[in-house]
Protein backbone atom coordinates (compact mmCIF):
# COMPACT_ATOMS: atom_id res chain seq x y z
CA UNK A 1 0.00 0.00 0.00
CA UNK A 2 1.60 3.64 -1.04
CA UNK A 3 1.09 6.29 1.50
CA UNK A 4 1.15 9.91 0.81
CA UNK A 5 3.43 11.79 2.61
CA UNK A 6 4.74 15.68 1.29
CA UNK A 7 8.10 15.92 0.85
CA UNK A 8 8.84 18.19 3.98
CA UNK A 9 7.69 15.05 5.82
CA UNK A 10 9.67 12.84 4.18
CA UNK A 11 13.05 15.08 4.81
CA UNK A 12 12.33 14.90 8.17
CA UNK A 13 11.79 11.35 8.56
CA UNK A 14 15.21 10.75 6.46
CA UNK A 15 16.64 13.13 9.07
CA UNK A 16 15.92 10.92 11.95
CA UNK A 17 17.64 7.77 10.36
CA UNK A 18 21.29 7.57 11.51
CA UNK A 19 22.88 6.77 8.16
CA UNK A 20 21.69 10.12 6.60
CA UNK A 21 22.23 12.66 9.82
CA UNK A 22 25.91 13.24 8.30
CA UNK A 23 24.85 14.22 4.95
CA UNK A 24 23.96 17.75 4.21
CA UNK A 25 21.02 19.30 4.13
CA UNK A 26 20.99 19.32 0.02
CA UNK A 27 21.84 15.88 -0.26
CA UNK A 28 18.87 14.81 1.64
CA UNK A 29 16.93 16.74 -0.30
CA UNK A 30 18.32 14.79 -3.45
CA UNK A 31 17.42 11.98 -1.97
CA UNK A 32 13.74 12.87 -1.01
CA UNK A 33 12.71 14.18 -3.56
CA UNK A 34 13.07 10.40 -5.80
CA UNK A 35 11.88 8.54 -2.30
CA UNK A 36 8.23 7.34 -1.88
CA UNK A 37 7.04 5.89 1.39
CA UNK A 38 4.77 2.39 1.54
CA UNK A 39 2.88 0.64 3.86
CA UNK A 40 2.78 -3.05 5.19
CA UNK A 41 0.73 -4.70 7.55
CA UNK A 42 1.54 -6.70 10.45
CA UNK A 43 2.81 -9.92 8.77
CA UNK A 44 3.21 -8.82 5.53
CA UNK A 45 6.41 -9.99 3.55
CA UNK A 46 7.91 -7.12 2.36
CA UNK A 47 10.76 -8.77 0.33
CA UNK A 48 12.33 -12.73 0.44
CA UNK A 49 15.52 -13.68 0.37
CA UNK A 50 16.63 -14.47 -3.28
CA UNK A 51 14.44 -11.61 -4.70
CA UNK A 52 16.07 -9.51 -6.60
CA UNK A 53 16.79 -6.04 -4.90
CA UNK A 54 16.77 -2.44 -6.28
CA UNK A 55 15.71 -0.66 -3.02
CA UNK A 56 16.94 0.48 0.52
CA UNK A 57 14.53 1.39 2.82
CA UNK A 58 14.40 3.47 6.01
CA UNK A 59 11.62 2.56 8.82
CA UNK A 60 9.67 5.57 9.25
CA UNK A 61 7.20 3.36 11.62
CA UNK A 62 7.09 0.09 13.15
CA UNK A 63 9.06 -3.38 13.41
CA UNK A 64 10.98 -4.87 9.99
CA UNK A 65 12.40 -8.52 10.89
CA UNK A 66 15.31 -9.53 9.00
CA UNK A 67 15.59 -13.11 8.80
CA UNK A 68 16.15 -16.62 7.23
CA UNK A 69 14.10 -19.65 6.94
CA UNK A 70 16.85 -22.27 6.44
CA UNK A 71 16.99 -25.11 3.73
CA UNK A 72 15.94 -27.79 7.21
CA UNK A 73 12.63 -25.11 7.60
CA UNK A 74 14.49 -23.39 10.92
CA UNK A 75 14.42 -19.82 11.41
CA UNK A 76 16.84 -17.87 11.97
CA UNK A 77 16.58 -14.20 13.22
CA UNK A 78 19.09 -11.41 11.71
CA UNK A 79 18.38 -8.51 13.42
CA UNK A 80 15.01 -6.24 14.18
CA UNK A 81 14.70 -2.58 12.62
CA UNK A 82 13.17 -0.19 13.88
CA UNK A 83 12.27 3.92 13.19
CA UNK A 84 15.29 5.44 11.88
CA UNK A 85 17.17 2.00 10.91
CA UNK A 86 17.71 1.30 7.17
CA UNK A 87 17.64 -2.14 5.68
CA UNK A 88 17.98 -3.81 1.96
CA UNK A 89 21.40 -1.63 1.08
CA UNK A 90 23.54 -4.59 0.49
CA UNK A 91 21.62 -5.77 -2.47
CA UNK A 92 20.94 -2.03 -3.37
CA UNK A 93 24.72 -1.64 -3.55
CA UNK A 94 26.21 -5.26 -5.01
CA UNK A 95 23.60 -5.44 -6.86
CA UNK A 96 22.76 -9.30 -6.01
CA UNK A 97 19.53 -10.83 -4.79
CA UNK A 98 18.37 -10.24 -1.54
CA UNK A 99 20.40 -12.26 1.24
CA UNK A 100 17.97 -12.88 3.80
CA UNK A 101 13.65 -12.50 4.36
CA UNK A 102 12.60 -8.92 5.84
CA UNK A 103 8.63 -8.84 6.93
CA UNK A 104 6.94 -6.59 8.89
CA UNK A 105 6.39 -7.34 12.69
CA UNK A 106 4.26 -4.62 13.02
CA UNK A 107 1.93 -2.21 10.91
CA UNK A 108 4.96 -0.11 9.30
CA UNK A 109 5.52 2.63 7.21
CA UNK A 110 8.49 2.86 5.22
CA UNK A 111 10.70 5.00 2.95
CA UNK A 112 11.62 3.21 -0.16
CA UNK A 113 14.92 4.94 -2.13
CA UNK A 114 15.94 3.61 -5.56
CA UNK A 115 19.14 2.12 -6.55
CA UNK A 116 19.38 4.54 -9.37
CA UNK A 117 18.64 7.43 -7.28
CA UNK A 118 21.15 6.50 -4.33
CA UNK A 119 23.64 5.96 -6.73
CA UNK A 120 23.44 9.22 -8.78
CA UNK A 121 23.40 10.79 -5.49
CA UNK A 122 26.42 8.99 -3.62
CA UNK A 123 28.51 10.08 -7.33
CA UNK A 124 28.43 13.75 -6.69
CA UNK A 125 28.22 13.74 -2.84
CA UNK A 126 31.42 11.26 -2.13
CA UNK A 127 30.74 12.26 1.71
CA UNK A 128 27.38 10.41 2.02
CA UNK A 129 29.09 7.06 0.58
CA UNK A 130 31.66 7.53 2.82
CA UNK A 131 29.13 7.80 5.89
CA UNK A 132 27.50 4.67 4.10
CA UNK A 133 30.79 2.55 4.44
CA UNK A 134 30.95 3.34 7.83
CA UNK A 135 27.33 1.61 8.61
CA UNK A 136 28.21 -1.15 6.82
CA UNK A 137 31.54 -1.16 8.84
CA UNK A 138 29.22 -1.09 11.80
CA UNK A 139 27.06 -4.03 10.63
CA UNK A 140 29.96 -6.04 9.46
CA UNK A 141 31.10 -5.51 13.12
CA UNK A 142 28.10 -6.78 14.69
CA UNK A 143 27.47 -9.65 12.30
CA UNK A 144 31.31 -10.80 13.29
CA UNK A 145 30.06 -10.50 17.10
CA UNK A 146 26.94 -12.65 16.15
CA UNK A 147 29.13 -15.38 14.87
CA UNK A 148 31.14 -15.27 17.90
CA UNK A 149 28.21 -15.58 20.05
CA UNK A 150 27.18 -18.85 17.92
CA UNK A 151 30.65 -20.51 17.98
CA UNK A 152 31.61 -19.82 21.66
CA UNK A 153 28.94 -19.15 23.94
CA UNK A 154 26.42 -21.87 25.54
CA UNK A 155 22.98 -20.47 25.10
CA UNK A 156 22.36 -19.38 28.57
CA UNK A 157 24.67 -16.54 27.65
CA UNK A 158 23.23 -16.34 24.13
CA UNK A 159 19.91 -15.79 25.34
CA UNK A 160 20.89 -12.89 27.83
CA UNK A 161 22.72 -10.96 25.36
CA UNK A 162 19.33 -11.61 23.23
CA UNK A 163 16.99 -10.46 25.70
CA UNK A 164 19.61 -6.96 26.39
CA UNK A 165 19.68 -6.39 22.79
CA UNK A 166 16.24 -6.21 23.22
CA UNK A 167 15.86 -4.28 26.33
CA UNK A 168 18.18 -1.66 24.97
CA UNK A 169 16.46 -1.09 21.36
CA UNK A 170 14.42 2.30 20.60
CA UNK A 171 11.13 0.37 21.46
CA UNK A 172 12.48 -0.53 25.16
CA UNK A 173 14.74 1.03 25.92
CA UNK A 174 13.00 4.00 27.61
CA UNK A 175 10.14 2.30 28.51
CA UNK A 176 8.41 1.27 31.94
CA UNK A 177 10.06 -1.18 34.00
CA UNK A 178 9.69 -4.43 34.40
CA UNK A 179 9.36 -4.44 30.70
CA UNK A 180 6.76 -7.12 29.16
CA UNK A 181 7.81 -8.61 26.18
CA UNK A 182 5.13 -10.72 24.52
CA UNK A 183 7.91 -13.10 22.59
CA UNK A 184 6.93 -16.58 21.92
CA UNK A 185 9.62 -18.85 23.31
CA UNK A 186 10.65 -19.82 19.67
CA UNK A 187 11.26 -16.83 18.46
CA UNK A 188 13.82 -16.23 21.11
CA UNK A 189 14.88 -19.98 19.81
CA UNK A 190 15.45 -18.34 16.24
CA UNK A 191 17.10 -15.11 17.48
CA UNK A 192 20.28 -17.32 19.11
CA UNK A 193 20.33 -19.75 16.51
CA UNK A 194 19.01 -22.75 19.09
CA UNK A 195 15.83 -24.91 19.32
CA UNK A 196 12.80 -24.03 21.55
CA UNK A 197 13.36 -26.97 24.01
CA UNK A 198 16.60 -25.46 25.89
CA UNK A 199 15.08 -21.75 25.36
CA UNK A 200 12.22 -23.01 27.58
CA UNK A 201 14.71 -25.17 29.87
CA UNK A 202 16.54 -22.00 30.28
CA UNK A 203 13.93 -19.62 30.89
CA UNK A 204 12.25 -22.04 33.63
CA UNK A 205 15.41 -22.56 35.33
CA UNK A 206 16.03 -18.57 35.67
CA UNK A 207 12.68 -18.09 36.43
CA UNK A 208 12.74 -20.33 39.53
CA UNK A 209 15.83 -17.54 40.44
CA UNK A 210 13.76 -14.46 39.96
CA UNK A 211 15.34 -13.39 36.94
CA UNK A 212 12.26 -13.38 34.93
CA UNK A 213 8.59 -13.60 35.25
CA UNK A 214 6.66 -16.15 32.97
CA UNK A 215 2.78 -15.09 33.52
CA UNK A 216 -0.10 -15.21 30.60
CA UNK A 217 2.31 -15.34 27.98
CA UNK A 218 4.10 -12.59 29.09
CA UNK A 219 8.45 -12.78 29.77
CA UNK A 220 8.78 -10.18 32.46
CA UNK A 221 11.94 -8.73 32.92
CA UNK A 222 12.63 -8.73 36.68
CA UNK A 223 15.86 -8.89 37.35
CA UNK A 224 18.06 -7.23 34.83
CA UNK A 225 21.47 -6.84 36.58
CA UNK A 226 21.35 -10.65 36.99
CA UNK A 227 20.53 -11.04 33.30
CA UNK A 228 23.46 -8.73 32.37
CA UNK A 229 25.75 -11.55 35.06
CA UNK A 230 24.79 -13.94 32.57
CA UNK A 231 25.82 -12.26 29.81
CA UNK A 232 29.01 -11.43 30.62
CA UNK A 233 28.43 -7.71 30.68
CA UNK A 234 28.99 -6.61 34.41
CA UNK B 1 59.99 -5.23 8.43
CA UNK B 2 60.14 -2.39 5.09
CA UNK B 3 60.47 -3.90 1.79
CA UNK B 4 60.86 -1.62 -1.37
CA UNK B 5 59.04 -1.23 -4.39
CA UNK B 6 59.28 0.68 -6.75
CA UNK B 7 56.08 2.92 -7.80
CA UNK B 8 55.30 0.64 -10.94
CA UNK B 9 55.36 -2.46 -9.16
CA UNK B 10 53.36 -1.12 -6.61
CA UNK B 11 50.79 -0.01 -9.07
CA UNK B 12 51.05 -3.27 -10.96
CA UNK B 13 50.07 -5.06 -7.16
CA UNK B 14 47.30 -2.66 -6.56
CA UNK B 15 45.80 -3.83 -10.07
CA UNK B 16 45.90 -7.03 -9.20
CA UNK B 17 43.40 -6.55 -6.30
CA UNK B 18 39.76 -6.91 -6.97
CA UNK B 19 38.61 -3.61 -4.75
CA UNK B 20 41.16 -1.90 -7.03
CA UNK B 21 40.62 -3.46 -10.23
CA UNK B 22 37.35 -1.58 -11.46
CA UNK B 23 38.83 1.84 -10.56
CA UNK B 24 40.66 4.57 -12.89
CA UNK B 25 44.30 4.61 -13.50
CA UNK B 26 44.71 7.51 -12.05
CA UNK B 27 42.74 6.48 -8.77
CA UNK B 28 45.12 3.74 -8.71
CA UNK B 29 48.31 6.07 -9.15
CA UNK B 30 47.15 8.44 -6.43
CA UNK B 31 46.72 5.81 -4.19
CA UNK B 32 49.98 4.11 -4.89
CA UNK B 33 51.67 7.46 -4.66
CA UNK B 34 51.56 7.39 -0.64
CA UNK B 35 51.31 3.48 -0.22
CA UNK B 36 54.06 1.77 1.02
CA UNK B 37 55.33 -1.93 1.44
CA UNK B 38 55.81 -4.21 4.48
CA UNK B 39 56.82 -7.56 4.87
CA UNK B 40 56.34 -10.14 7.65
CA UNK B 41 57.46 -13.44 8.50
CA UNK B 42 55.11 -16.88 8.93
CA UNK B 43 53.76 -16.23 12.41
CA UNK B 44 54.35 -12.96 13.00
CA UNK B 45 51.11 -10.94 14.63
CA UNK B 46 50.47 -8.14 11.92
CA UNK B 47 47.96 -6.67 14.21
CA UNK B 48 45.48 -7.69 17.36
CA UNK B 49 42.14 -6.72 18.29
CA UNK B 50 41.28 -4.19 20.11
CA UNK B 51 43.75 -2.14 18.56
CA UNK B 52 44.01 1.33 16.92
CA UNK B 53 43.62 0.98 12.88
CA UNK B 54 44.17 3.35 10.35
CA UNK B 55 45.54 1.18 7.94
CA UNK B 56 44.30 -0.94 5.40
CA UNK B 57 46.52 -4.00 3.42
CA UNK B 58 46.42 -5.55 0.12
CA UNK B 59 48.38 -8.83 0.00
CA UNK B 60 50.90 -8.65 -2.37
CA UNK B 61 51.95 -12.09 -1.46
CA UNK B 62 51.54 -14.95 1.28
CA UNK B 63 48.40 -15.74 3.10
CA UNK B 64 47.35 -13.85 6.42
CA UNK B 65 44.63 -15.38 8.50
CA UNK B 66 41.97 -13.08 10.11
CA UNK B 67 40.83 -14.64 13.50
CA UNK B 68 39.84 -14.08 17.05
CA UNK B 69 41.10 -15.59 20.71
CA UNK B 70 37.67 -15.72 22.68
CA UNK B 71 37.68 -14.98 26.30
CA UNK B 72 37.27 -18.65 26.81
CA UNK B 73 41.06 -18.58 25.43
CA UNK B 74 39.22 -20.49 22.04
CA UNK B 75 40.06 -19.76 18.54
CA UNK B 76 37.94 -18.47 15.74
CA UNK B 77 39.50 -18.44 12.19
CA UNK B 78 37.16 -15.64 10.27
CA UNK B 79 39.05 -16.15 6.81
CA UNK B 80 42.36 -16.07 4.77
CA UNK B 81 43.54 -13.83 2.58
CA UNK B 82 45.49 -14.50 -0.74
CA UNK B 83 47.40 -12.16 -3.01
CA UNK B 84 45.10 -9.70 -4.10
CA UNK B 85 42.98 -9.54 -0.85
CA UNK B 86 42.36 -6.53 0.96
CA UNK B 87 42.00 -6.72 4.78
CA UNK B 88 41.59 -4.17 7.69
CA UNK B 89 39.19 -1.75 5.99
CA UNK B 90 36.60 -1.83 8.32
CA UNK B 91 38.41 -0.10 11.21
CA UNK B 92 39.89 2.04 8.49
CA UNK B 93 36.33 3.19 7.11
CA UNK B 94 34.55 3.45 10.67
CA UNK B 95 37.63 4.55 12.49
CA UNK B 96 36.81 2.03 15.26
CA UNK B 97 39.43 -0.59 16.86
CA UNK B 98 40.29 -3.23 15.03
CA UNK B 99 37.70 -6.28 15.03
CA UNK B 100 40.03 -9.54 14.94
CA UNK B 101 43.54 -10.37 15.05
CA UNK B 102 45.54 -10.39 11.65
CA UNK B 103 48.45 -12.75 11.55
CA UNK B 104 50.99 -13.97 8.43
CA UNK B 105 50.71 -17.93 8.16
CA UNK B 106 53.25 -17.46 5.40
CA UNK B 107 56.17 -14.98 4.89
CA UNK B 108 54.16 -11.87 3.28
CA UNK B 109 53.96 -8.96 1.84
CA UNK B 110 51.80 -6.12 2.54
CA UNK B 111 50.54 -2.95 0.83
CA UNK B 112 50.06 -0.87 3.17
CA UNK B 113 47.05 2.03 2.50
CA UNK B 114 46.65 4.93 5.10
CA UNK B 115 43.46 6.06 6.28
CA UNK B 116 44.15 9.87 5.17
CA UNK B 117 45.40 8.68 1.89
CA UNK B 118 42.34 6.39 0.92
CA UNK B 119 39.80 9.12 2.53
CA UNK B 120 41.29 11.65 0.32
CA UNK B 121 41.18 9.42 -3.04
CA UNK B 122 37.53 8.47 -2.68
CA UNK B 123 36.15 11.74 -1.75
CA UNK B 124 37.56 13.27 -5.37
CA UNK B 125 36.45 9.51 -6.79
CA UNK B 126 33.65 8.61 -5.55
CA UNK B 127 33.40 5.89 -7.96
CA UNK B 128 35.83 4.00 -6.10
CA UNK B 129 33.65 4.26 -2.68
CA UNK B 130 30.91 2.65 -5.04
CA UNK B 131 33.43 0.08 -5.21
CA UNK B 132 34.32 -0.34 -1.68
CA UNK B 133 30.54 -0.27 -0.48
CA UNK B 134 30.25 -3.54 -2.97
CA UNK B 135 33.32 -5.02 -1.35
CA UNK B 136 31.71 -4.78 2.18
CA UNK B 137 28.56 -5.93 1.41
CA UNK B 138 30.26 -8.95 -0.33
CA UNK B 139 31.80 -9.09 2.87
CA UNK B 140 28.53 -8.62 5.06
CA UNK B 141 27.04 -12.02 2.86
CA UNK B 142 29.97 -14.08 3.46
CA UNK B 143 29.73 -13.30 7.37
CA UNK B 144 25.62 -13.78 7.44
CA UNK B 145 26.44 -17.26 5.77
CA UNK B 146 28.95 -18.66 7.96
CA UNK B 147 26.33 -17.31 10.98
CA UNK B 148 24.03 -19.48 9.79
CA UNK B 149 26.49 -22.35 8.99
CA UNK B 150 27.22 -22.29 12.44
CA UNK B 151 23.73 -21.94 13.75
CA UNK B 152 21.95 -24.51 12.08
CA UNK B 153 24.99 -26.91 10.57
CA UNK B 154 26.32 -29.97 11.90
CA UNK B 155 29.57 -30.49 12.47
CA UNK B 156 30.06 -32.85 9.21
CA UNK B 157 28.12 -30.06 6.69
CA UNK B 158 30.32 -27.54 8.02
CA UNK B 159 33.54 -29.47 7.74
CA UNK B 160 32.89 -30.49 4.42
CA UNK B 161 32.33 -26.64 3.81
CA UNK B 162 34.98 -25.30 5.15
CA UNK B 163 37.43 -27.59 3.13
CA UNK B 164 35.33 -27.16 -0.03
CA UNK B 165 36.31 -23.20 0.72
CA UNK B 166 40.03 -24.40 1.09
CA UNK B 167 40.41 -26.11 -2.08
CA UNK B 168 38.49 -23.52 -3.84
CA UNK B 169 41.11 -20.56 -2.94
CA UNK B 170 43.90 -19.16 -5.15
CA UNK B 171 46.32 -21.53 -3.27
CA UNK B 172 44.62 -24.63 -3.81
CA UNK B 173 42.39 -24.40 -7.30
CA UNK B 174 44.32 -25.22 -9.86
CA UNK B 175 46.29 -27.99 -7.70
CA UNK B 176 47.11 -30.99 -8.55
CA UNK B 177 44.82 -33.61 -7.63
CA UNK B 178 45.00 -34.57 -4.89
CA UNK B 179 45.42 -31.70 -2.87
CA UNK B 180 47.61 -32.18 0.12
CA UNK B 181 46.72 -30.16 2.89
CA UNK B 182 48.88 -29.40 6.35
CA UNK B 183 46.39 -28.70 8.62
CA UNK B 184 46.33 -29.54 12.43
CA UNK B 185 42.99 -30.86 13.50
CA UNK B 186 42.71 -27.86 16.04
CA UNK B 187 42.78 -25.36 13.02
CA UNK B 188 40.20 -27.19 11.20
CA UNK B 189 38.18 -26.67 14.32
CA UNK B 190 38.92 -23.29 14.53
CA UNK B 191 37.43 -22.76 11.25
CA UNK B 192 34.24 -24.20 12.02
CA UNK B 193 33.85 -23.03 15.40
CA UNK B 194 33.72 -26.70 16.87
CA UNK B 195 36.73 -28.74 19.06
CA UNK B 196 39.08 -31.06 18.02
CA UNK B 197 38.23 -33.85 19.41
CA UNK B 198 34.48 -33.54 17.23
CA UNK B 199 36.85 -32.86 14.17
CA UNK B 200 38.88 -35.73 14.70
CA UNK B 201 35.81 -38.04 15.09
CA UNK B 202 34.26 -36.73 11.60
CA UNK B 203 37.81 -37.15 9.78
CA UNK B 204 38.23 -40.86 11.02
CA UNK B 205 34.98 -41.91 9.87
CA UNK B 206 35.91 -39.96 6.60
CA UNK B 207 38.99 -41.64 5.90
CA UNK B 208 37.30 -45.26 6.36
CA UNK B 209 34.71 -43.95 3.72
CA UNK B 210 37.90 -43.30 1.67
CA UNK B 211 37.02 -39.43 1.63
CA UNK B 212 40.19 -38.42 2.84
CA UNK B 213 43.65 -39.92 3.70
CA UNK B 214 45.05 -39.15 6.74
CA UNK B 215 48.96 -39.72 6.89
CA UNK B 216 52.50 -38.65 8.28
CA UNK B 217 50.30 -35.11 9.68
CA UNK B 218 48.86 -34.26 5.93
CA UNK B 219 44.92 -34.54 4.99
CA UNK B 220 45.04 -35.73 1.49
CA UNK B 221 41.61 -35.18 -0.45
CA UNK B 222 40.77 -38.41 -2.02
CA UNK B 223 37.31 -37.47 -3.05
CA UNK B 224 36.03 -34.07 -3.51
CA UNK B 225 33.08 -35.08 -5.18
CA UNK B 226 31.70 -37.15 -2.05
CA UNK B 227 32.82 -34.23 0.02
CA UNK B 228 30.51 -31.82 -2.02
CA UNK B 229 27.66 -34.41 -1.10
CA UNK B 230 28.46 -33.77 2.49
CA UNK B 231 28.23 -30.11 2.36
CA UNK B 232 24.80 -29.95 0.50
CA UNK B 233 26.43 -28.64 -2.70
CA UNK B 234 25.73 -31.11 -5.40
Amino acid sequence: MATARNPSEKLAALSRCMVFEALSQDMREELVAHAYSKGYAAGDLIFAAGDGGQTMMAVLKGTVRIGLVTATARDLVLTDCHQGDVFGEVALFDGGPRSADARATTNVELLVLERRDVLAVLERHPAGALRLLELLCARLRRSDERMIELAFLDISTRLALALLRILESPNHAFAKRPVRLSLSQTELANMIGSARENVNRCLKSWEKREIVDLKDGWLIITDEKSLRLLADRE
